[in-house]
């Protein structure tokens, strides 16, 4: 049987020869496994964006392993994890700080889980603080040719596994959405956390004016549809609700922070 | 039968999941292709470079499908096109904005081009901002797998087919050669509109100088041939003459902005 | 016989279209053989960074072909090698500038090297700047197809190889370790020239301070066991002795450049 496809998120950016040597351990264990890098290139220790993105990228995946390495911890004791989700039985691995949890819940949640930690599959010795290489490589590599997840590690309880703390949106007596700033990228589009799904129900009309935290803005589909400068609401392309300034950063003009509030009104 | 391989070339960079999760699109679609990425760091929206780094790679790869993604006018009413050149039938894919038009050239012009806006092999909900893995990556997935160009969308005449506007090189009255700066790189070398097939002809002697905008420079193999500080022209890896400063830049020597002219006399 | 994989290794960054066109030719000579992109993202023209980082990575790769091509020498009179290593039978490719010296010393040696200036495998016309696309390249394709070192160019003298000119450590009279800085990453971590297999008899003790350079640092397993500020002593994710300092820079607190010396004692 061919392996399964992998996927490879990691903060280990590509100056370095990181990323390259987990793509030659990875080859080793299963030559024939096709790995996809969906970025190394995000904010180092930023287990959350990296979260986020394993969430909205993994529907575009194929069902098979997915390897997501942003591990501060490493060489402390935080858990090292793999994990199968309930729908499409996708195989998650990497360091149990909440990096998988948010893809995870996208697949029903977690149908199985081990501690990966003294894995039969991990390369020894293993370093204090190489564990993409020597650890979650090689379990994500033996899993993709096959291996059982049960003999890839202990078996533990779904609920231990750590999940991020993520706010709430919800809609205040007024009527008004309070959402809140949940990623930025590097333009300074603003990602909320107010899905698609969730959308329908606000009444926002595209092209009406809306009150953003006190600054006006427009309901729009693309940034083209306001000038230069203007503040615009919009569904993003993984259908999230986002700010953004046409040419300009939401982020600077509405001083936000990670996790602030954000109130929104129909004007 | 095996797949033909894709190239992919875009200005997304590594930073984002963009290039990932449209390398996980294509796995999906045609699971067997070979994916190369020619480059993701051109400047954001400069379709000129793009169309001309497509045309001086595309003779070093395979016959097979060419993605090709700088798209300022996304989400606005550019169409979307896939096309097959006369020679090497070689299957060009991306947005309709000039960036295929060189690289179609150097392949005998188009012999067959449809607009695949609508494509039977986008993702739907096609998204405003992302086309890249909504329509670009489908098609040129679906091509690589062996579907018919025709099965991609609507015919369209190739003259409608938007063409880059590039300057010409010329030899004026006195014998001197009239190029032009048509791009630079991050080392300030500038590439001029003169390729090796037409250099032949012009008579510059390797070893000489040569009078560039009323500088001083030498016809050289390669920089070592002049001092550090030193302006040359010289015939670049692709062929192309260019002019460098050894260890310094062209670009601020000479003061060049884009398609700006260059004289070129021998002394 | 399917292909062996090929590691590349390279300063060219990925900004241009320099790596993706090498892996073109590759794939047109060797369609079915795995490139695994080690990094490009070296310092431009540090062959000795390269050599190092080479050395370490090898032994987590697959036996293959081994292209690295920093190459500050392109154009001029240096050679261009392929060699086989006496253990493992692994084929390594690039310039003789000493790029690969270290690598091949680990794996016992040179058992057959070719000068591949004038290969039968190269692309013509050879271009003066780009010898990883015209030389480089086809020659590690064509290795990894199958075909015999032998017919990729001239034998030449093992002993006529350039090697990579290295610092000694040594243990002085009083019983200090003499070390040397011999690389730093991003950080300012520095790396020494002394591997885990040296380590043992030095007869520093885990937890307890040492004097280095006349400063006070702990040798330790990792950077959280000492406080923020702290300098410490440890073996790297390779097994090589290295110098820290927790969330700063020990580059900056030593004051070291390239090969200066470090002196250590325990306290």
């Amino acid at each position: 049987m061919a392996p399964v496809p992998i996927t490879f998120l990691s903060d280990y950016g590509l100056g370095d020869d990181f990323v390259g040597v987990c793509h030659a351990v990875i080859a080793r264990i299963a030559p024939e496994a096709r790995v996809i890098d969906l970025t190394h290139g995000l904010d180092r220790h930023d287990v959350r964006t990296a979260g986020l993105v394993l969430r909205r990228a993994l529907p575009y995946c194929a069902p098979g392993v997915h390897l997501a390495v942003v591990d501060p911890g490493v060489g402390g004791d935080r858990r090292a994890i793999a994990l199968r989700t309930t729908e499409e039985e996708r195989l998650l691995v990497g360091p149990d700080n909440g990096v998988l949890s948010l893809a995870a819940q996208r697949f029903g949640g977690i149908a199985e889980v081990v501690d990966i930690g003294r894995s039969p599959h991990r390369l020894e010795p293993v370093s204090a603080t190489f564990h993409g290489r020597d650890l979650f490589a090689p379990v994500a590599a033996h899993l993709a040719a096959g291996a059982p997840l049960g003999d890839a590690g202990d078996p533990i309880d779904a609920d231990e596994i750590v999940r991020l703390d993520m706010p709430l949106a919800a809609i205040d007596d007024s009527g008004a959405l309070l959402a809140h700033a949940v990623s930025f990228d590097r333009f300074g589009n603003i990602t909320l956390d107010v899905e698609h799904a969730e959308l329908t129900d606000l009444g926002f009309r595209l092209g009406h004016t809306v009150e953003i935290n006190d600054r006006e803005g427009v309901y729009a589909t693309t940034f083209a549809d306001v000038p230069a400068g203007a503040l615009l609401l919009y569904e993003d392309a993984y259908r999230t609700l986002s700010l953004a300034v046409n040419r300009g950063s939401a982020r600077d003009l509405l001083d936000l922070r990670r996790d602030d509030d954000v109130r929104i009104a129909p004007h």
